[in-house]
């Protein structure tokens, strides 16, 4: 399956041509999950070419750039199956094969379970590599920052490749996105991380594989910061197709901005999923009353609170399967304080093709339980609309 | 009440001293949570001199510092009721006092909160201050890194003061407090904030005070890293009570160290949490099978989720309480990939004094709705041994 390993390095590019093709032609109808794997390319042949996987563990944040790695991985075949019953998930899972070393789906856990791999192997004396492949959209993430202040401080001997495309699901926002290559390396390095390369190019097979030969030849925690380029959905002859009048999360828009229209105090929040909840259309309205705070969902819903405290309604958008992340600042900030805060769940219930890691099925168990928070199962975009009306006169954590 | 505002700065640490006395003699059994607010009581002092409190909003992380802060905000006479029915609270908190302008008691949410202040009052055109007072040992949490990411990313307007007293619960951990002053700087940096000062010496009041003027006549995020000494309980001449060997804690560290004694696969891991929760006991045995990662709950559990998936057998132990900040990574690391993870939960039901953040009782409704979740509630220290020793038989969540 991975003779092309032992082919001449200025053949892999090849490789990656070939897997593109393969993934391009195959499953066709999500544009969005497409792009992110197509970037990632090069980088994924380079990976696996230099490493000795599936001994050596390397683990995908997210999992959506992990497309090439499941059709160079035994899994080209079945690829066409993608995202349906029976076929391969749209992300990496254990279950599926030995080269998916970790199961991942939410954002900014990558390095904690290199970090936890790390540990292990240092406990049972296990040789091997420990890379973890961390988008620049999930380095937002606050996960993200505790691996690397904790594998930091003990000397956790991983590498963290940086793909740095510029894109969390839309174009990445904080600072860490608008300092670039520098700021990506002044928090690295505060944090006891040896920076090895800055901005390498993502698509030259030869120049990122001297690079993670370079990086791999060290110890300890080290990072490679990777510059890739995700194609745009039009480039790839493909449309992602917006989501209808009548979706459920259109009603959600077209409400919110009429009830904005006219509550000043209305501000929507959400973390990097404006255009899964169609805040994007709201903020298109009302370009000052839409925050994306990037993958943060805690840090989203805190400061939240805060806006509430200080005189504003703000109302926050998550899928339900992502308000797991920040079930304690319910508690702890909104609901114990009683706070007008309104969270919306998108995507409730079984989401079908997303699997497993997606499905928003905990949401009504976790809430159920806090008090002061009022519930709303609106059935259909009516019921969405006095629901929201319902939230704002009950002034409370809705 | 603030009359000593007035007074010339040079008997402004009169002032801190007087507090600080009030303090002692008035409550003196809570040790752990006296010396943390004695540390901070010349920046306490010097704080609310400079600021316009309640008017600028000061905002104390956690609130272990806040014993002072609240002697000088009008609850002297009420201090000695502190964290008993009726008195005050051991943290801040917004319906007891209007200078208490947050709510707190769990970590790391105190610059999200300021960046949602300084976002609201920019909606609002509200001027004032907004100060968040952050200790290093909360500077390990995930929240504060997706805090500075997005305040440094659209330029918040934000004063973070760093009370760098060296302690976690215990001291503290980590490659940010390792690096010291250096590495905080680099951090804030890489994040868009600016860095008034370092190491600004945090019992000198007029230090204290002209670094503070300095910081507040300029805009944006920015930071100033004040160092501080929490004296300890011996000093005090106070002591910190040791759990007794009945305490459940007690029982549940001299389960772990025997099952430990025999199955070197199992290393503990906590967050912050070891003497409260006995882990420093087993520690003492197994130096290197106990693992601190700071106050990060989340990078705790899926760093403990892939140790297990390496091949130990990670336990792990919160309190109830902060569990909630973790449940998506029992979720999506270990339930999900069915892993043999053994979270311990201390302090659950009710918790007394330390109040309504802190009562652990949500975790039943967390994680019984958690497939593959096998879960244990042992009466007394003979079932809570024979539910470690199912739940290793088991070899699932648990």
């Amino acid at each position: 399956m991975n003779e092309w390993r032992s082919w001449p390095l200025a053949r892999w590019s090849e490789v990656a041509e070939a897997a593109k093709q393969h993934v391009l032609t195959s499953t066709r109808d999500k544009a969005g999950h497409i792009a992110s794997s197509l970037g990632a390319a090069e980088l994924t042949v380079a990976l696996h070419g230099v490493l000795d996987t599936p001994n050596d563990v390397l683990i995908w944040d997210v999992g959506h750039q992990a497309y090439i790695h499941k059709v160079l991985t035994g899994r080209a075949d079945v690829f066409a199956a993608n995202r349906t019953a029976g076929g391969p998930s749209g992300f990496p899972r254990r279950s599926e094969s030995p080269f998916d070393a970790w199961g991942v789906g939410h954002s900014s856990t990558a390095l904690s379970a290199a970090v936890g791999f790390a540990r292990a192997d240092q406990a049972l004396g296990t040789q091997r590599h420990r890379v973890a492949v961390v988008g620049d959209g999930a380095m937002t993430g606050g996960m993200l920052f505790e691996a690397l202040n904790d594998g930091g401080g003990w000397g956790a001997d991983v590498l963290l490749v940086i793909n740095d495309n510029g894109m969390a699901i839309e174009e990445n926002v904080g600072a860490l996105h608008r300092g670039g290559p520098n700021a990506y390396r002044g928090l690295v390095e505060s944090l006891g991380w040896a920076w090895i390369d800055g901005d390498v190019d993502g698509h030259d097979v030869p120049a990122v594989v001297s690079a993670l030969e370079r990086a791999l030849a060290l110890r300890g925690p080290r990072v490679l910061h990777v510059r890739t380029r995700r194609p745009s959905v039009a480039e790839l002859g493909l449309d992602e197709s917006a989501p209808g009048p009548d979706h459920f999360q259109s009603h959600f828009a077209v409400a919110l901005a009429s009830l904005a229209a006219s509550d000043t105090r209305i501000h929507a929040l959400t973390a990097a999923m404006a255009p899964g909840c169609s805040l994007d259309v709201v903020r298109a309205q009302f370009p000052d009353r839409v925050h994306d705070v990037g993958i943060a969902e805690p840090h989203c819903l805190t400061a939240a609170a805060a806006m509430a405290a200080a005189g504003l309604r703000p109302v926050v958008n998550f899928y339900s399967t992502f308000s797991q992340r920040a079930l304690d600042q319910w508690i702890h900030d909104v609901a114990l304080q009683k706070l007008p805060v309104i969270l919306c769940l998108d995507r409730a219930g079984m989401v079908g093709e997303d699997g497993a890691t997606h499905h928003g099925v905990f949401d009504l168990a976790m809430f159920r339980a806090v008090p002061h928070t009022a519930i709303w199962a609106p059935r259909d975009g009516a019921a969405l609309r006095e629901a929201l009306e319902e939230a704002l006169a009950y002034g409370g954590p809705s």
